[in-house]
C-alpha cells in the first residue's frame, strides 16, 4: 500500500472526497457551480438565485425565488442575547473574530437540534450574517443600535443599507449581487475543507461554519482583497504604482491579489469584477484607484506572468461603494456560507470521519526521569 | 501520478503532515507523547508536567514546573465582557457550544497579535477553559457568580473546586491529573486536524482552537464518555447489563465507548482509567456502576472482540467524582487544548496551506435558463 503514503505537504492533488457542487480550473470552464459557468450566473442571476442553486440543487423558478427571498427577509432579526454579545466586542476587534463569535453564539440560542433542520439553519445564517457584522460595526464605530429588520429586496442591498444608513442605488445593489455570486463556492479550499472535517464528526452546522470562518480569517486564504486595498491606496498615480511595484518585486516582497493555488492561466472571476469596478469608477468619478489597479495588473503580468485573482478588483469595487476595508472579508463570509453549508450537507449524506495519518518525526521511546533528577 | 488520486473516504491511512508530538498504535507502545509512554506519564507525572512536555518539548525540572504552575494559576480570571457573554448563554445550551463561544469571545478580547505570542495564548486558554465552563455552569444551574481565581494547586483541583464549591480530596485531584494526561494528545484525529487545517491558512490560535472544539463536539469524536454514562446508568446490576447489552447487540444498536479507529487490540488508556475508577468506586462505596461497567467490558469482548476505549471507564470515574454527565466532553477540551496548540505550532513552523482536491460528481456544463422559462 505504498501509494497510500504519498500525501505530502498540504494534501495538494489528493482527493479528499466527492462533490457535486463545483469545478475549479477545468479546461474550457474556469469555475462552475452545479454545472453552470460562474460568468453565466453572474450575468443572468441575482445572488439569492445562486444561493438557492447551491443549497437546493437547482435554480429556482420565479415563484420559488420570490418565496425564498421572502423567507430570507423574515430572518434578518437578531435575538437580544446576540446583540448583547456583539456590543461587548471591542471596536478594534478583528471583524472576522466578530463573525466567528456571532455564529458561535447564535448556535447557543438557536442550535441545530437534528439534521432535518440543516436547510432552515443554513438560511438563517445566510440572512443573519449581514445583520451580525453591521450591528457590531455601527454600534462600536457610530454608537448606534441599528434596526436589522429592513425591507430591502436583496442581501446585498440589506448589507449596504445597514452599513451606510440609506438604501443603495441600483448599480451598487447589482455589484453586490455579482460579488456575492463570485465568492459563493470554490470546492475544497481550506475553509470549506475545515467545515467538512468538522461535519465528518457529525457535529452541528454552527460548529462547522464557525470553524470555516476561523480558517477563512487566515491571511493565506481570505483577506487578500483587504491586502490588495492596502496596496493600491498607497499610490497616487499609475506611474507611481508601476515604479513602486517594480521595487517591491525586486525586493521580493509579497504582493497580494495575484495568482492562485489552482488556476494557472487566469481567474475566471477577475474579468467580471473588473468590468464592474470600471463602471463604479465612472459612477463616482474616480481617476486614480481604477487606473492604478489596471496598471498593477499590467505590470504583474508583464514582469511575472501573474494574473489578478478574484480579490484584486474587488478591492477598488468595494471601496467605490464606501465599504470600509476591514469589512471586505466578512462579505466573503456572507456569500461563502452557501457553499460551506452545501458541503456540510454533502459530507453528512455520505460520511466517513476525516482522520488522516501523520509521519512521526519525534524522539524514540524514552523513560520518564523522576522530576528531582531532571535538568 | 495515478497514486495521488487514491485518497478515498476520510483520508484513512493518508499522510497529511509530520508530527513530533505523538505516536498512536505503534506496536510495543500504544500511545506516546514526545517519546514517553502514556502509562509512564500517567503513573509518574502531574498533568501540568505533561502539558509542559507537549507545549515546550521536554519535561520540566522541579523549578520549571513550579514556575509553570504559578503562571497558569495567575491566568484563571475571566474578563468581565466574557462573563457577560457566558451569562447570556441559556442553561440548556450544549456545553461544547459554551466552550466554543467562550474561546471565540476570548479571541476578541485578548487576541493573538502575532505568532510570538502563541505560547502565552496557549497557556491562557489552558488556564481559562475550566473557568469558562464552570462560570457558565454555576451561573445558569446554581444561580451564582463564582470566583474563578482560586489558589488550587492544579488545573484538575481548580475545576473540581469551582464545580462543587469545595476543594477536592487528594484522590479526586489525582484522578483528574490522570484523566487530563490521558486525553492530552492523539495525533491527527479530526479535531486536531481541524486545528491544523485552520492553522495552515496562518489564522490565529483562537480560530484554530475554536474550530477544534466544534469538531470534538461531534458524536463520532468527543462525547463517547457521555454516551457510555447514559448506557451504564440504565442498569441496576451486572446481570441486567449483560441481558440488555446482548439485546442491543442483537438489534445491532450502536454501543459507545468500545473499539477505536486506530487501535486494533486495545486502547492503552483503558487499563489506567479503569484502575482509578475501581479506586473511586471503593472510595464512594459503589456496588453497582463499577461492576456494571466491568460486566459490559466482559460482554463486549466475549461477544464482539471489542475492547473498551479511553472513554468507557471515564464515565464511571467522572460520575464517582460528582461531575455532571454533560460536562464530560468539556473536560476533554481542558486537556486536549495542549495537543491542539502544539499541533498548531508545528503546522506554523513548516507550513503549506492544506487544500486537497475533490472528485466531481455533479452535472455537466449547462446554460442558465431565463427565470421566466424555468419550471
Amino acid at each position: 500500500m505504498a501509494e497510500k503514503k504519498t500525501g505530502g505537504a498540504g494534501l495538494r492533488g489528493q482527493v479528499a472526497g466527492k462533490t457535486a457542487l463545483s469545478t475549479v480550473g477545468k479546461s474550457g470552464s474556469g469555475l462552475t457551480y452545479r454545472g453552470y459557468d460562474v460568468k453565466d450566473l453572474a450575468e443572468h442571476c441575482e445572488f439569492e438565485e445562486v444561493a438557492y442553486l447551491i443549497l437546493y440543487g437547482e435554480l429556482p423558478t420565479g415563484a420559488q425565488l420570490a418565496d425564498y427571498k421572502g423567507l430570507l427577509k423574515s430572518q434578518r432579526g437578531l435575538p437580544q442575547a446576540l446583540k448583547d454579545v456583539l456590543e461587548r466586542i471591542p471596536a478594534d476587534a478583528h471583524p472576522m473574530d466578530v463573525m466567528r463569535t456571532g455564529c458561535s453564539m447564535l448556535g447557543n440560542l438557536e442550535g441545530e437540534e437534528n439534521f432535518d433542520q440543516q436547510l432552515e439553519k443554513a438560511n438563517r445564517l445566510l440572512a443573519a450574517f449581514p445583520s451580525i457584522i453591521c450591528y457590531w460595526y455601527r454600534f462600536t464605530h457610530d454608537d448606534v443600535r441599528i434596526e436589522t429588520e429592513t425591507d430591502d429586496d436583496s442581501i446585498g442591498a440589506h448589507f449596504l443599507h445597514m452599513l451606510r444608513g440609506e438604501k443603495p442605488n441600483a448599480l451598487h445593489e447589482r455589484v453586490m449581487n455579482v460579488s456575492l455570486i463570485l465568492y459563493a463556492e470554490h470546492e475544497f479550499n481550506a475553509s470549506t475543507f475545515t467545515a467538512r472535517v468538522c461535519a465528518s464528526t457529525l457535529s452541528d452546522l454552527f460548529s462547522c461554519i464557525t470553524g470555516a470562518i476561523g480558517s477563512l480569517r487566515g491571511p493565506l486564504h481570505g483577506g487578500a482583497n483587504e491586502a490588495a486595498m492596502e496596496l493600491i491606496e498607497k499610490f497616487s498615480s499609475p506611474d507611481e504604482a508601476e515604479k513602486e511595484l517594480l521595487g517591491m518585486l525586486e525586493r521580493k516582497e509579497k504582493i497580494m491579489g495575484f495568482g492562485h493555488a489552482v488556476y494557472t492561466e487566469s481567474d475566471p472571476r477577475n474579468a467580471i469584477i473588473k468590468a464592474w469596478s470600471e463602471k463604479l469608477a465612472e459612477d463616482v468619478g474616480d481617476t486614480v484607484l481604477y487606473p492604478v489597479s489596471v496598471r498593477c495588473e499590467e505590470v504583474m503580468w508583464r514582469e511575472k506572468k501573474l494574473f489578478c485573482n478574484a480579490d484584486f478588483f474587488h478591492a477598488s469595487a468595494y471601496h467605490f461603494m464606501g465599504i470600509p476595508t476591514k469589512l471586505f472579508t466578512p462579505i466573503f463570509v456572507m456569500s461563502r456560507v452557501t457553499g460551506w453549508c452545501a458541503h456540510v450537507f454533502e459530507q453528512r449524506a455520505d460520511n466517513r470521519i476525516i482522520r488522516p495519518s501523520a509521519e512521526y518525526t519525534g524522539p524514540e521511546l524514552r523513560k520518564v526521569t523522576p522530576i528531582a533528577d531532571r535538568g
